[in-house]
């Protein structure tokens, strides 16, 4: 390739990023060195590059800071679309490594537990019985608030742990990553603020992106967050709502004891903060505890979670608890962009599963089953001189730190030579300062070739 | 209820209106008289809840025009979110009405067919089939496009109407709703002006307005568009883009000829315009016509469609089919915003019916019968004084005007109260100018009381 092309190849990766909004107007440009590296081009080529789209008005040079979008760039053009397949590592990068790399891959890296480890006897029962279900089942659209056997049983659950809540105050949707879309939905608009901890759940960043919000962001601490600098960011920054996960925090393992949940609640109702509480590992607890909905009820906490992590990830389904009246604009919302909640058969099998008596065991079994191999993973882990930062109370992920001087996103990209994906700290970090982390799923390293690959990669790093 | 109580009740609807974005800043609030209608009161007391409002500065009177939404109101509390339960009839009257309502309802107007005339036995045979597939589909989530046999199914299907398209071009969604959301996340800002024409599918209206988008309209003709208009409009408003259904088109059943085809794309050409096919209901028509992508290839069409309206409604699964590096965007938005596209199983199973040889007799002998009902309808309705508008070559909407001096909007309110969703002219209507038309669903009109209650309606207003 010429280097009038690579100058070329440049400046469409960055329309690209402009028009699909990986970059935002008034958002800085990737560094030239940086940017030259993840392209696999000298740096003058990108000097070059960012030279004459600064020329063209699409980006600004600002004298000692680099390069910025412009802060009103035209309406773009048909022609100005372009590929999106230089990635950098970015809150996607894990998502989309993990969910279209092959089965030969290991990955260490991704968000859900081997075939083998989940309950498919009893999803492949409730498919049989599926299969004699009434037509209306089978060919109509859901209601607007998705089947109510599920909403009911999801209720009495509730009720379990203390909460009073109606069925009609229970929407279900395609997945936990919609609930929280549709959540955004109801209460953002771009240019808001939302908070949430540092490390996060790195789709959080990627949702609040595509809502044009700005993410403030404060540290996460080993049980939860501190308080002062909770109540300091919301003063500061007024943020429309926090987003976390009350139980087994992603990628920490942190869970909220209920002294943390009650001081939360109580910073949030002094400066009327909503709450959302993303309760979607919250069932590989050994027992409940109480999260922010079980205290405060759903005056200003809304929950949110799926059956994803311990069903099946393939049957999409997730749920929002609101307040009746948010519940009522989430309803509108949902039928709007998606024209109902999930799909009846979805809803159907996940009934059928959490209803059958083999489930309960099934997950006692497995709640065992990751205890063992978290200490496992976590002492084979320490023989690299990786270190769990805490060990969670259950789940699947250790968040650990990496040898001084080894940086996450260089290992993750030269395990993926190795055929490993792996998700390194800065993915989940809004302040990208989580370099020297990374995060392992435990239930997928029962490979001993994953620790010879991590111990060479290390190596040549 | 007292006077007072009266006030603050209309007070909080506008206020959960305004909260939930029903209505936005800038916008008119509904007529004095209109509301008191909607809510139950005298319309002094909607004057007086009005005036208080301006005292708040949440509204304010523009003189002699009326009330109007603030155009910068305050973010809002906690306490502001009412409900939305005293619904006037606005995009989503339709959807939620022909959703949630019991299956004792006869819905003339909803969008579906009743569960006995959908394949209901070939989607049986593929549950079977479905328990003895491997745990990977079972368990795990779908890979970023979604299931490749499918897609290259789809592809299949496109090359045999002349369109070369790549499997890897084509996107799973949840749904067609869902794969003109993400159309819309990528392509729309808030303020972006949307050409669609009037009447169109309603809940087009409900996406834009969720994307803050400004919608321009112009009338559909019985070959598609007035071509000096729609220039005209796209000269004048510069919308980012054009969405239609260019088969059996919603609500009126208008399928472009291929001239109108050609002509759109050779305008949308000059102007650098977008076009966005929506494509749900084109498996109705007897033969195969060529549609926007059959003639102008990708380099500016979408194209978007599901298997609701043929296959089943339950088993959620839409699709977009458009330039590579679009769908390299809108796979990172799917990942944002549902961690992936429709479930495994749902794909396998929509695969499984499309393969089985009967589907392919099932939908002829459908178009049949459709055609058949169409006519028969047609004549019913005539004999009431309601006419059909243009008689459409496939599917089973039939856009109709009603008598002289009959509001649709006042006979479907009238027609609820005898358990009968309609599906009123101006729900379909950007302009509001369609409240002399109906649509009616001839596969939801088999039962003879149907005439009996629309006559004694019409009779009764």
């Amino acid at each position: 390739m010429s280097y009038g092309q690579q100058t070329q190849r440049v400046m469409q990766a960055v329309r690209s990023k402009i028009s699909s909004r990986a970059l935002e107007p008034g958002e800085k440009l990737p560094s030239i060195r940086g940017f030259a590296s993840t392209m696999n081009v000298s740096p003058s080529t990108v000097v070059e590059a960012y030279d004459r789209l600064a020329a063209e008005g699409i980006i600004f040079a600002r004298k000692g800071s680099g390069f910025y979008v412009s802060p009103k760039t035209q309406p773009f053009s048909v022609a100005e679309i372009g590929p999106l397949l230089d990635r950098e590592i970015d809150p996607f990068w894990v998502s989309r490594q993990s969910l279209d790399t092959g089965m030969d891959m290991l990955k260490p890296g991704c968000g859900w537990m081997p075939a083998d480890w989940m309950p498919n006897a009893s999803l492949r029962k409730a498919i049989r019985n599926l299969s004699k279900a009434d037509d209306h089942l089978l060919s109509d659209y859901a209601s607007t608030r998705g089947a109510a056997n599920l909403r009911r049983l999801q209720a009495r659950q509730f009720a379990a742990e203390g909460i009073e809540v109606d069925p009609n105050q229970i929407l279900l949707t395609g997945s936990a990553t919609q609930s929280i879309d549709l959540v955004c939905r109801l209460l953002l608009r771009p240019g808001d603020k939302v908070l949430v901890s540092d490390p996060c759940y790195f789709n959080f960043q990627a949702i609040l992106k595509a809502h044009q919000a700005d993410i403030v962001s404060i540290p996460c601490t080993r049980t939860g967050v501190d308080f002062d600098e909770f109540e300091q960011a919301i003063i500061e920054h007024k943020p429309r709502f926090y987003i976390s996960n009350s139980s087994l925090h992603n990628p920490t393992g942190v869970t909220l004891s209920p002294q943390s949940a009650h001081k939360i609640l109580t910073i949030a109702s002094r400066h009327d903060l909503i709450l959302v509480e993303d309760d979607v590992f919250a069932e590989f607890l050994p027992e409940t505890t109480p999260r922010l909905t079980a205290l405060g009820g759903f005056d200003r906490v809304i929950r949110l979670g799926s059956f994803s992590k311990t069903l099946s990830a393939s049957v999409r389904c997730g749920y929002i608890a609101a307040r009746p009246d948010w519940i009522e604009a989430l309803i509108d919302l949902q039928v709007a962009t998606s024209f109902g909640g999930p799909s009846p058969i979805a809803t159907e099998l996940i009934h059928s599963c959490l209803s059958d008596g083999s489930y309960r065991k099934h997950m006692e079994a497995l709640r065992r089953r990751l205890a063992k191999t978290r200490r496992e993973v976590s002492a084979n882990l320490a023989e690299l001189g990786i270190q769990t930062w805490l060990m969670p109370e259950g789940g699947f992920y250790l968040w650990c730190s990496l040898p001084e001087g080894i940086d996450s996103a260089d290992l993750a990209r030269a395990a993926l030579q190795e055929n490993m994906v792996l998700a390194p700290g800065d993915v989940f970090s809004p302040t990208q300062s989580m370099g020297q982390f990374m995060r392992f799923n435990v239930s997928q390293m029962g490979n001993p070739i994953t620790y010879e690959i991590l111990a060479d990669v290390m190596c040549n790093l």
